[in-house]
């Protein structure tokens, strides 16, 4: 991927997604089927505080943001949209009070639907999965958008 | 499940938890194994600002969040703590820049684990359900704890 | 549906599959969007032979053929094809060594996929619920067919 | 995995197990926490003979058995016995009606429950992942036994 397609990606992914500004996403890497995502530390990510443990849904927010940001890698023109259809999460270990990277990758594309996995770990241990997702996302336009 | 026991999971679920805190999380109803939380809009948890569309990753933290408290009802002393194992999620319609609620059900209780079901629809349609969740959930004390 | 569209479906779901007829499937009841399985009990589905219980694998193809029913009452043409995107089964009582009941219903239709849910139980305890699910379907027909 | 402890589990997962009899499936390799089976073809495990291709349910009862054998290989006395808690399967590519092999890896174990993972592909061609699963299983005792 050329450099400046991936910075229109950083910059779509980073700046023009509500939730991802929020959460102060940064792409650390992107590539056709491939996207590495950190999410820094903040304090209301914590579920547990007596053992300073991320809360399951933060994890779950950072699954969904990288599967999709691999899917969006595959959109053809600026009116496509990418949806999540579903997703599982394995939850390995608990997540610590820390940064988390998501890696989102691509495993299949089929006629009208992207199988992709993801992994979340802390920087400072790759090695250590906290979480494993699998999600399948669809591709649309807008125009032959309907109700659902 | 009497009002002071209630009241006890209420303060625990909208002010221990700051991922709820941060929310601004409000459960609506709970009871053993049955739990109805409103999620109040914010502007960040929107996905496409094309189309106004709740991000998946916000979704996917209200089906955690409610599985969770529902859970959380068949805890047994204040040490036990509730951790997520796994979910799935389906998102059948796109979530709109509105208030969600989101309902966890115990569906079952096994020896260590308590399997749940989630939905989540907008208050002024119930009846439309964006996203359904399963979760598989357990419940541990400090005790026991290992490094998972 | 009329008795006569009902009749195909029946005959294709009880003759035409290979593996349904080698289980002996019954349909039960037939609608758009809801089906209505009967597997008859046969020892090779038993996974533990020292309680008797059903093999989760036998679960999971009843599961995944009553979703795959169900998808199949909205194919439009005989040249349509329904496969599987992907399943969710939770296991929640051990199934005994009795005939079962699986019971599969669309839930929501997209653009290109039909969401289902699924239900297991033996038939002469439907409010006993052994396993449930969770399917997205893809219709297709053969002249669009890719190498996926 | 010493080979006589090898033995014991190749003759339980062939010839112990109702279903696993009766589809012929050969162990292949087994070690702590990894097994690969191999599943002969039969006939009677085609879906839709229009395509030749293999049924979604045989490909998860595959699945589910390359899970279950993966953390069986974790149990401590004969009397545990394993039980799928819950299983997702991705159908990546469709199965043609030839031998597959499932493999299992169990990727985290916890308190109560095991996580693995499976992958089904044809003996020629296993770099084709044909579908993935994620499963997590749980190791009881008889003794411990209740109604769930």
């Amino acid at each position: 991927m050329e450099q400046f397609v991936k910075d229109i990606f950083i910059n779509a992914l980073e700046k023009m997604i509500p939730m991802h500004s929020y959460m102060e996403i940064k792409v650390m890497d992107i590539n056709f089927g491939k996207v590495k995502l950190l999410f820094p530390f903040k304090p209301e990510f914590v579920g547990d505080i007596r053992i300073n443990r991320l809360h399951g849904g933060f994890i779950a927010s950072a699954v969904d943001a990288s599967g999709g940001a691999a899917a969006m890698t595959h959109m053809k023109t600026e009116k496509d949209r990418v949806s999540t259809l579903d997703i599982r999460i394995d939850f390995l270990k608990p997540g610590q009070a820390k940064d988390i990277i998501a890696e989102g990758t691509i495993i299949n594309r089929g006629t009208n639907v992207i199988f992709t996995e993801m992994k979340i770990y802390h920087p400072e241990t790759p090695e250590i999965i906290i979480a494993k997702g699998s999600g399948v996302y669809e591709i649309r336009t807008y125009e032959n958008e309907n109700n659902n």
